[in-house]
C-alpha cells in the first residue's frame, strides 16, 4: 500500500442502495465482561449513519458549522445477536427505509463477515438550531429519493 | 454536609417497586450539538440498571469477579423526547416488568424533575462464561419477585 | 437513608483546600483487560474538576450556557500506579497548586481507600468564545484565592 | 472506489520509523465546547498504538485472546495545543522513541494537515496476566528494534 493512502481516513460507500461501513474493535469499544459494550454498538452505528449521509451528500457537518439544523436521534430499537470481540473487523450496513419531510428511518446491521451482531431501526429527526423539527433540506431529500429508486 | 459523606459514592434506591438513580450531566456525556450525546443515555440507564440489581441484593459484580454468568443486554428501545444539557441534574426511573429464568426486561425513565427525556425498554440475558443463556442465581430471582409483589 | 435522597445528585466538596469527589466504577468504565480503560480515568479527572469549580463557586455552566467562556484542557501528565476495577468505589481528590490570569493547574490523585490508583497534574486554560485565551472572572479568581490562603 | 474495499477497515502503516494513523472527527468525539473532548484524543492515541503495534508485527490481540500478557498505560503527558472539530480529517504520527525490557515509549502528535493539534509522549508497560510488569515477547523487541534502525 503506498505510504500516502495512511493519511486518508477510511471512507465508506454505497453497493446499490446499502451503505458499507467497516471498523475494527479497539480496547476503548471492549468492557470487563471481554466484549464490545453494548452502548458503543451505538455509536457504531451513528459512525456508519454519518458516513452514509456525507455519501448521499447530504454534508450535515458543513450545515451544522454554519448554525444550520442537524439531525437528532429520536428512537433506536437494536436486538443484540452475538457479541464482538477485540481486533473483530466489522462491516455496517445501513439502508434508508423510510423518507418524511422532518425524518428518516434507516436500518442497520452489524456483521463478522456472514455474521449477525446486531440489527437496528434509528429513527433520525431534523431540528433546527433552535432544536424544533424543521423539514430536511430540499436537495438532500432529492438525493434520498434517487437513491430509495436504486433500491431494487 | 459533613466532609466525610464526600467520599460515600452516589447510590440510589427503591421507593416502592421503582428504582431512582440520579445523575448530573458532565462535559463528557454531551457532543457539538450542545446535548447530551445520544449514545450516552444508554450509559446513564446502564448505570441505573447496575444500582439497581446491587440495591435488589442481586450482586452481579462479585460473581463477576469470581468468574460466574453475567448480564449482557439482549434489546434496547429507546425514545428520546427532550435533550438534556450540560449541567442538568437528571434522574433515572427503572422497573422490572418481566422476569424469566434466564432474562428480565426493566422499563426506564430518564426525567429532568417533572420533564420526560427518554423513555426505554432494555432486556438484559444472563449468561454462564461461555456466553450462553443460563438460569439466573435462584436467590436473586426470588428477590425480584419481591420487588414485584410490593410493585402495587 | 430517605427515598428523596435518591433523587440528589451527588456532589463532592472541599475538605480544607482539597477537593474530594466519589464515583463508582460501571461496566462503562472498563475494558477488556477487565480494568478502568486508561482514557477514562481522564473522564474521572473532569468529573472532578468539574463538581470542584462549581463548589469553588466558579459557576462555569452558567457561563457557558450563556455564550461565555469556558476552560478547555492545556496539559494532562498523568501517572498509572494500579488498576481500577468493575465495582471500585474510587475517590479523587483535587488541589489548586498554580492561579494564573488565564489558567488553572490541578493536582489530582485517584484512590481506592488508601491506595494511591493514578495522579496527575491537568492544565486549564480559559478560553473566550472564539477559543482565544482570555482573563478568567475576576470573582471567580477571588474565591480561587480564598482556596489557596485556606490550603495551608 | 471498487464496493468491496468498503468492507475493508482502515488501516495505517509505518513511513520510515514513523506510524501514521488517519481517522475522521465523528459526534461521539466532541463536547458541547463544539470541540473533541480532550480525553477522546487519548483514545485516538491509543487506536494510533494499537494499529502501530500490529502494523510492526506485535499481535498483542491474538496474545490478549490466548491469556498471555498485555500492554498497559502506565505515564501519558499530553500537550493540547489546537481544538479540533466535527468532521475533521486527522492523522496520529507515532514514533517508539525507548525500549525497554518491560516497557516502551512512544511520541505522538495529532496532526490536522501541517498544523498540530496535541503532541503526547506515552509509557506502556507489559504485564503479564496477573497484572505484573513481564517481559515482552523477544520476537517483538526484534522487530521493535529493526524500526529503529530503520528511523534515521
Amino acid at each position: 500500500m503506498a505510504p500516502e493512502s495512511f493519511d486518508t481516513p477510511y471512507r465508506g460507500g454505497f453497493v446499490g442502495a446499502e451503505h458499507h461501513y467497516a471498523l475494527t474493535v479497539y480496547f476503548e469499544d471492549t468492557d470487563a465482561g471481554g466484549i464490545v459494550y453494548h452502548a458503543n454498538f451505538i455509536k457504531f452505528l451513528e459512525r456508519a449513519r454519518s458516513d452514509m449521509l456525507r455519501a448521499a451528500g447530504a454534508d450535515f457537518v458543513a450545515l451544522h458549522r454554519e448554525g444550520g439544523g442537524t439531525y437528532v436521534v429520536a428512537e433506536v430499537h437494536i436486538h443484540y445477536r452475538l457479541p464482538a470481540r477485540l481486533g473483530d473487523d466489522l462491516v455496517v450496513l445501513s439502508r434508508m427505509t423510510e423518507l418524511h419531510a422532518a425524518s428518516i428511518v434507516i436500518q442497520q446491521r452489524v456483521m463478522r463477515a456472514t455474521e449477525l451482531l446486531a440489527e437496528a431501526s434509528v429513527t433520525a429527526a431534523f431540528v433546527g438550531p433552535t432544536g424544533r423539527p424543521q423539514r430536511q433540506p430540499m436537495e438532500w431529500i432529492a438525493r434520498f429519493r434517487d437513491l430509495s429508486s436504486s433500491a431494487q
